[in-house]
This record gives C-alpha cells, sequence and structure tokens, in this order.
C-alpha cells in the first residue's frame, strides 16, 4: 500500500516574517481557473495584458516587460546570464546577502567581478559607486534594491544615469521591494530590473517579473541562438556571443512574448494567472496608496518594537519600509521566542543570515500583511512572549505606539 | 486612468493537444490553499511528502526524488549542468526536437556533443547506442522516453546498464510520458530523470519533478559550492568543477530539499502543492490502472483517426500511448481546421514542428483528459469539421471504432 498523506491543509499561519508572505485570496482563487493552451489566442492575450500590468509596476514604458518562469532567484540569473558574457567586467553594489548572491551568479558565468561594498546595515553612496565605475569600467553594474537580510533600500535616483554614462547597462534586483516600495524602472535609468510576487506583491514565489530597456534588449537579442529544432527563415541568430542558458536565453523568451510567439518552455499558465492577478489588485489599489500603506505598516512595527525596548537595526535613513530588525535581547533565546509565536499564535516571524545570524529578528509586513491589524496582532504577540520568557519591558506600551505611527503616516 | 483588465475567466476549453492540458480540479484547488513560511515544520512536511509521493511515480526508491522550480525545461537543464561541465563527452540519443534540445542545451554548457540518431518516427535501437558509447567513450548518455514531436517513446529497459556498463553516467528527460506511460528509472537502472506536470500528471506547467540515483548524487555534490552569504561549518564545498549555474546547482538544491534546509531559492509553495496534489491523484487511481487508461485512450483515439481515413504518422510499435499525430488530408488547410475545431467546439489540436510542420495534427489524451468521452468528442468534432471543409470520409465511423478499441483495451 502506497501511503498518499492526506489532503494538503496548512495552519491559517500569519507570516510576518521577510517573506513569503500571505498570498492575497483573490490572488489564489485566479490560479484555480482551468488551463488554456500555450498559443491560443486567449492565453496569448493574457501574456499581452500581463506584460501592460506589469509597466506601472515596475515605473516603466518598456516594451520588454513580462515573466520569467522560476522563482525571484531564476529572474536574477536571466538577467545576469543574458546580459553578461565570460570575461566582462561587472561592478557589483554589495550591502547584504543578496549582493554577495549576485557575485555567485556572476561567478558562474565567468564575469570578472568587482564590488564596492557598504557594511551590512548601511547603503553605498552614489559617489562611491561613481568611484568604482571610473575605477574598474565595468561592462554591467548590479546592486540590490532592497536586501531583506540587512533592511536596507539602496537610493536609486541617478544610478542609472551613473551607469549610462560610462558606457556601462545597470541591472536592479527588487525582489524584495517590488509592489511595497516605489520602483522607478524609467526615472532610475536602470536597464533591467527584476522581482518576485512572494514578498509585496502578495502572490506566491514561482514567477519573475521582468523589465528590460531597449538598450538591454538589442544587447541581449545581438546573442540569439534559435534551437534547431525549431529554427524559422523570419527569425536570425545574433552575432553575439551566445547566451550559456537556454532557460534563461532571454532573447529567446522575448520571441516567445513577441508577435512571434516562437516556442520556447511551456509558460507556466498557472503562475502567470497569479502573477496577472497580483498586478491588477496593486493597480486597482493604486500605486500611490499602496506605498503609503506598506510605509505606515513600516513605521507602525518599528514604533512598537522600539516602544517595547527593542533595538531596531540599522540606519533609519535608509531602511526598507516593508521589513524591520530589531536586535534579541540579551539572554532571550531566539529560536524559543519564534517557536512560541508561531506555536501559540500562529505568526511566524524571521530569523536572520551571515553577521545577523543569531543577533536580530526580521519583522515583514508585506503585500496583503502589510496592514494595521496584523502589525498590532504581531507586537501583541510578541510582547507576550518576551514577558513569558523573562524579559523585563514596558508593558502595553507598543500597541500604542504603532497605532500613533501608522495614523501619523497615513 | 491605468487599465487593469477583468477578472481571469478562460473559456472552457477542452486540450486534446501534446499539452499542456486541461489541470484535473483537485489540482487547482489544492493550490488555492494560503501559503506557509519556506521553514515552517508543516511546509518542510510537505516537502518531505513531495519526495515520497514521487518516489514511485518514477518507479525509484532514490533517496533525492523532489521538485526544480520552473517549468520541465528547467529540470532538463538542471541535470545537464549539474551532470555535466565543460568539456565532458556526453552522447545524446536523438530522435525528435527534445533530443536536439537537449544538444542545445548541452551546447551552451560547453560539453563535446555526439549523437546517435533516428529518422522522426522511429526510435534507436539499444543496439546502435551500445555502439555509439563504444565509439565515444562519453561521460553520460542523455536521452528522451516519448518526444512528442514524433510521437515515438524510446525503449528503455537496459538502456541504464547500458550506460553504466561503460562507465557513463545517464539521463532521461520523461517530459510527455510521466503520469502516462511507465517511468522505470531503478529497472532501466537510469541515473536521472526529470518530468513536468503539464501533461500525463494533469497539472499546470511551472514545476519539474526529478529523481537522482545515489551514484549520480554523489558525482554532483562533488561540484557543491555554498554560498558566501550562507555558509556554515557543518556543509563543506566539493572538490570538483562548480556547477555553471547557481539557481540550477541541484548539490544546493538538494541541501534545500535535505533536513540541512540550506536557503537556496524560496520554494514555489503553491507549486508543490499542486505537484503533491498530481502525485496524490495518480497514486490514489493506481500506476498501473493509469497507465491502462493512457493505454486505451491512445488506441481509442488512433483506431477512429484510421477509422476516418486518415493516417497515423510513426512505427505502431514505438509510438507513445498519449499522443498520437495524423496526416493532414491533401488540400485541407490545417490552420483552418483547427479554428474550426476551437471555435465551434471549443477543442484544441496541435500543429507540429520540424519536418512534421504542415504535415501533421498532434492528438493527446493525457492525464484527466485521457478519458473515454473526451475521446469520443475529439473525434466527433474532427469528422464534422473535416467534412464541412469538404474532405470526403467515412461517416460516422470514427467513434464506434474508438469504442470498440477503448473497450478492447481495458
Amino acid at each position: 500500500m502506497i501511503e498518499t498523506f492526506g489532503e494538503i491543509d496548512p495552519p491559517q499561519r500569519l507570516l510576518m516574517g521577510p517573506g513569503p508572505v500571505n498570498a492575497h485570496p483573490r490572488v489564489l482563487r485566479a490560479m484555480s481557473a482551468d488551463l488554456l493552451g500555450q498559443f491560443d489566442p486567449e492565453m496569448t492575450a493574457y501574456m499581452n495584458e500581463v506584460m501592460a500590468l506589469y509597466r506601472p509596476v515596475f515605473g516603466t514604458n518598456n516594451r520588454w516587460t513580462f515573466l520569467v518562469d522560476g522563482t525571484a532567484r531564476a529572474g536574477i540569473e536571466a538577467a545576469l546570464v543574458s546580459l553578461v558574457a565570460p570575461g566582462d567586467t561587472v561592478l557589483v553594489v554589495n550591502f547584504g546577502r543578496f549582493g554577495l548572491l549576485l557575485t555567485e551568479i556572476l561567478g558562474r558565468i565567468g564575469a570578472r567581478i568587482e564590488t564596492v561594498e557598504a557594511p551590512w546595515g548601511e547603503t553605498v553612496p552614489l559617489d562611491a559607486v561613481a568611484a568604482a565605475i571610473e575605477r574598474y569600467g565595468p561592462k554591467l553594474v548590479a546592486t540590490i534594491h532592497g536586501d531583506t537580510s540587512t533592511t536596507m533600500a539602496q537610493p536609486l535616483d541617478g544610478f542609472g544615469a551613473l551607469c549610462a554614462a560610462a558606457g556601462a547597462l545597470s541591472y536592479v534586483d527588487a525582489t524584495a521591494t517590488i509592489g511595497g516600495m516605489e520602483i522607478a524602472a524609467d526615472r532610475w535609468g536602470v536597464d533591467v530590473v527584476t522581482g518576485g510576487l512572494q514578498k509585496c506583491l502578495g502572490g506566491p514565489s514561482g514567477s519573475a517579473p521582468i523589465t528590460i530597456s531597449d538598450r538591454a534588449a538589442t544587447h541581449i537579442q545581438r546573442r540569439k541562438h534559435v534551437e534547431r529544432g525549431i529554427r524559422r527563415d523570419d527569425i536570425d541568430d545574433g552575432d553575439g556571443l551566445r547566451i550559456g542558458s537556454n532557460y534563461f536565453d532571454l532573447a529567446m523568451v522575448m520571441d516567445y512574448w513577441s508577435e512571434k510567439r516562437l516556442n520556447h518552455h511551456t509558460e507556466a499558465t498557472t503562475m502567470l494567472y497569479g502573477s496577472r492577478e497580483c498586478a491588477r489588485i496593486m493597480l486597482q489599489e493604486g500605486v500611490e496608496a499602496r506605498y503609503a500603506r506598506h510605509r505606515a505598516s513600516g513605521a507602525a512595527m518599528t514604533a512598537g518594537l522600539r516602544a517595547m525596548g527593542l533595538t531596531v537595526f540599522g540606519d533609519d535613513r535608509y531602511r526598507m519600509t516593508n521589513v524591520t530588525a530589531a536586535f534579541i535581547p540579551n539572554g532571550v533565546d531566539a529560536e524559543t521566542v519564534r517557536r512560541r509565536m508561531r506555536e501559540d499564535f500562529e505568526i511566524e516571524i524571521g530569523t536572520a543570515f551571515g553577521p545577523l545570524a543569531g543577533k536580530v529578528w526580521r519583522f515583514g509586513a508585506m503585500g496583503y500583511n502589510a496592514m494595521k491589524h496584523k502589525v498590532l496582532l504581531t507586537l501583541a504577540a510578541l510582547e507576550a512572549v518576551l514577558r513569558a520568557e523573562g524579559v523585563v519591558l514596558p508593558a502595553g506600551e507598543a500597541v500604542p505606539a504603532a497605532l500613533a505611527a501608522w495614523d501619523a503616516t497615513r
């Protein structure tokens, strides 16, 4: 007898860590629609709608705005492997774990990697970026918008222009901020931006929205190499070095998303339905209102944690609005607190990586969870757990402080 | 005013092409469950259940049986880039478009590619494979189980032993057959097999089940390279050449799916829920019963097409049970027929690639659509459309012939 386990039945848990977070119910409902053939006219119409819906999400008019079929990390690798050839010099603007991830991916591509860094908890000043560009002459400058490992958001106004002036392309990983903090691909002048659904867009992991400037698209298409099994007279190979991945070959993926509809992978239809609904919800709320809601949630969480006597990590000027790290009080077992939060309150809060591992908890308020009541419930629960664990703290201060901050920010 | 389009509302279309096909409603319902944190105990329990559920699906006891987060093509690339280093000789057993795809992916990895081929519509005899192994001394032999481009299924009993005896690893892409024709990874002696959900497993594209023998896992783990941002004292790098992709680094993905739970990508939770339900449905039906259902559906489709006077493509001895190609009658506009099938009957049938483009239609009966009534409806609709298009054919013969074939096979 083969074990088939029970029906899927996860606990109703409130996910207040750095992501993934709970999906908006509308997104999950949209994903229950039945499938379509990948070249059926209704399917290709949905693909075109997704392209249109994600342009305002990215703050862009880029024609090439679509989905990579994989998690946010797939979007990052697709961007880098399509933009960078072995031996190209790439400057990584690194201020946390996800900056390191860029170097790890680039190393496998065979790039020459240079970095300009900030300590965890800070960001990299634009003049340091400019100096590094001048020093290294990179073909690409790559960075992270919000790095959840440090809770810092790199200021990006002027970033793209700086790169373009030096003849470099620019890439930003916006996985942790898209849908929660403003992404302004065009105003930033950035060539390629990628994201994911599982944080501020309020969907499940597994689809990576991407936007590509015409300049970068031209660069990528020069590296096009059409599979022998599907060659057509109307589509030529480029004269550039073939992209090192087939799945992540954005030149081919663009042909799939264009009127050419050249077969590549089989589009992940259900994830596309979900991605579409994430963007619809965001645009119906209004992008400004949505960013304001995340700002208010983050301000409330921060104020509540501080009112509880906890010390918030990182430079206030550059903290992400949607995730907040607080130092674990001395003498407290961090994992016991996380377990009691989960078991007694069905609330998940986050651990940390690298230099912050064991030092801070991370509290997210993202997407469908960037709401007043969810922040207040998290703070009330945390206060109760910390008191039960013997932490001496001001009783009953966190919730009113959070409420006041919420109201002041709205 | 930003356009946000309407709610997702695809037509209720019967997808009888070579895939994707309609998802089983239970799969879509399972995917509407809310999300969990990626290291929550309930989530990791679901991951372990998925590993257990896919072992009988693959016909294996392999410990390393899990999901790659992407479409079926992502599973193929993950397997190849993790198994093959630049300069390695790989023998591709090629009898269609998807064999060509293997060579395309391997070319980008920098492999030395040798092939042993069969014309479209045939398969490669095992003694030809043996001779090619002897001639080229490959490190890996890679092939396709069922290639939908030709509707042929390569016989694989003895294949793995042949490779192992020559010191080669073996890989099989079973995307088009998994869940519909028997996959016997252990009996075949094959090291790595990958699949997808969107055909005979009756789910949406976007998750790629994979199984890896201990021998192949050891080979892959020697190439492990842990990201700097998440290094831990209990996990060492291997001494082999670093895998050329981060996202597809199966050594890291195995650490994520193991008790180590080393962070890699954020698991695509909703796709995992769907993958889990696909396997549960299959195992509850019984793998033998499921294969028999696909055989009966394919036999019925084939008999019906022949009774209509159409000529079925390819060698009967090796045809896949779940997809059937038939030549387009002379003087008929193939796309007009497909459009009338879609617009008048809401039934999708498939086109073809490469040497068969414009010559055949492809009819699938896969997963939730490998059912008597769906085959009969497709045949009845096709007969009506062909008659309307002026094709002279025996009237009313297809359905009874299909019914008789169904009954004879059940």
